[in-house]
């Protein structure tokens, strides 16, 4: 058995539209690499962290040391592991930063271990780390960077995950405006209450999403791709929110909404040629806001986060 | 082209469980039987209703004769249609009564006629017949009648209706208690608002419940069938409805709901034999209350309105 292994664990879109708190997908043009490394010293030792941002060594007060403790604490297995990590996920972009180093490690550790665990176990020891990152135990993020594809979150205790199929030539486009969005504040932001009508919309919308993904109806994916709930109250929390989505419409994008809890901004798009411009289209808005931005454009990867 | 036609038109349920307002399904052992004749004397005339219900022959006033006329203004052929109608769905009871009505007229004239319309435009007309039942236009009936299987309306304006795959082997149990749910108390005492924690709840449950149709997955139909929305308040209505779910799930069930907006409440179960069972344990209950019932026991209908 390896000693090492190398993984790629992918940036990830929760919050998918009409799908608030349950849908996600996964990315694959951007996602953090690591290095998990098996040692004869017991215990999760975080040994290099690379990309520039201020992450803490300390096992207990990293995501992805939290995540591997929860697994290394079931597993007791008779070694130790070091983890490297190269993060290429901005913290804080609303594209699953934490949870991709929160998956990472068990992952590799699983994989490195001889898969112990299934994905949905590996599911549940990520959630450790990824709530040191969010203040609360979710696996909107988790589900699409372990599983791949689409995600439906039914339930997290106990965790219940299904794999909603892909359409083939689906592409989303992302922006990420480097601003800060709180998660408190996007919390804070959301009514209690909401009318029944509006939740009836919302469910007939995401009943129908979930039929076009089965059905690969890119159509139907239009139509279905709208949230008359959330998107209200959270898209004030970023600025040009609405010229983007409408530039995007304009540019063909067959849907757009709120990454996560914000500031990104994801599109979806029928083929890479569309989703090139509606990138073009988002560009064109942000460049002239003055607000530094990225852009991602990625097919949704069906398999989520591997060894590389 | 032959001049007349024998119709079956089948009883449906709709706002099953989290699909409320949105979605629908088909039986097979319960349902209208219809005859539609092509005359040479222009209009529409109800000649016949048998079956023991005051319903009257007035083209205006009877459902079936209204949504005769919404095709026959619109399709203006040159020639009239009789209908006579053996009403075997008891108005009231909540297993769509009104739509077998609506629908069964205007599938049999588009028959006569050489099918000039798709089942979405004879859906545009059979909501002209329910409204004049149901005081309101709505085709949570009229689509499963129409398509067979399971129905999505995902928009009425326009509409539009999605056909879910139904698992070859779910059988729904219905039991109609004899009592008058009025349909405006049954809306009056729904809440306008509701908590944005149920509602999600509602559209995880839902996503799931579609995803587990397309899959044929019984134990995730089981796991999604939960309504935490309506029926806490409707199910009041129903005299021993809570008696009669739990002797249901307890027999076996996948899950219950309320049918329509009662009083009839639905099973459904993997398998005529639990269907069947389930109708023993609810006949158990509803005995020794005093109050008729009558109970259904009925295939997933995925054909729909059909010639007999």
């Amino acid at each position: 058995m390896k000693n090492e292994i190398k993984i790629f664990s992918p940036a990830t879109v929760a919050n998918v539209a009409c799908g608030f708190d349950v849908l996600g997908f996964c990315l694959d043009s951007v996602g953090d690499e690591m290095v998990i490394r098996k040692i004869d010293k017991k215990g999760i030792y975080i040994t290099k962290i690379e990309g520039g941002f201020d992450l803490p060594y300390e096992t207990e007060l990293n995501v992805a040391g939290v995540s591997a403790l929860a697994m290394y604490d079931a597993a007791k297995p008779n070694c130790g592991f070091e983890i490297e990590i190269n993060k290429k996920i901005k913290p804080g972009s609303g594209i699953g930063s934490s949870a991709a180093s929160a998956v990472g490690s068990v992952y590799g550790m699983n994989e490195l271990l001889g898969r112990p665990y299934s994905k949905t176990q590996l599911t549940e020891f990520a959630i450790k780390g990824e709530a040191i990152a969010s203040k609360c135990e979710h696996a909107d993020n988790l589900a699409p960077a372990l599983f791949g594809g689409f995600t439906l979150v039914k339930s997290i205790s106990p965790i219940q995950i299904l794999e909603i199929p892909s359409p083939d030539d689906l592409y989303a486009t992302i922006i990420h405006p480097q601003i800060e969005v709180k998660t408190s504040e996007a919390r804070a932001i959301l009514p209690k209450e909401v009318s029944l009508t509006n939740a009836i919309t919302q469910w007939a919308n995401f009943g129908s999403l979930i039929h076009a993904l089965h059905t690969s109806d890119y159509d139907l994916i239009q139509k279905s791709l709208h949230d008359v709930i959330v998107e209200p109250y959270r898209s004030q929390l970023i600025p040009h929110y609405n010229e983007v989505k409408t530039a995007a419409l304009n540019a063909g994008a067959l849907g757009a909404g709120i990454s996560g809890s914000g500031p990104s901004i994801f599109t979806l798009s029928k083929g890479i040629e569309s989703a090139k411009k509606v990138a073009d289209s988002i560009k064109n808005v942000y460049s002239k806001t003055g607000i530094a931005f990225d852009i991602h454009i990625s097919k949704i990867n069906t398999q989520g986060v591997k060894k590389i």
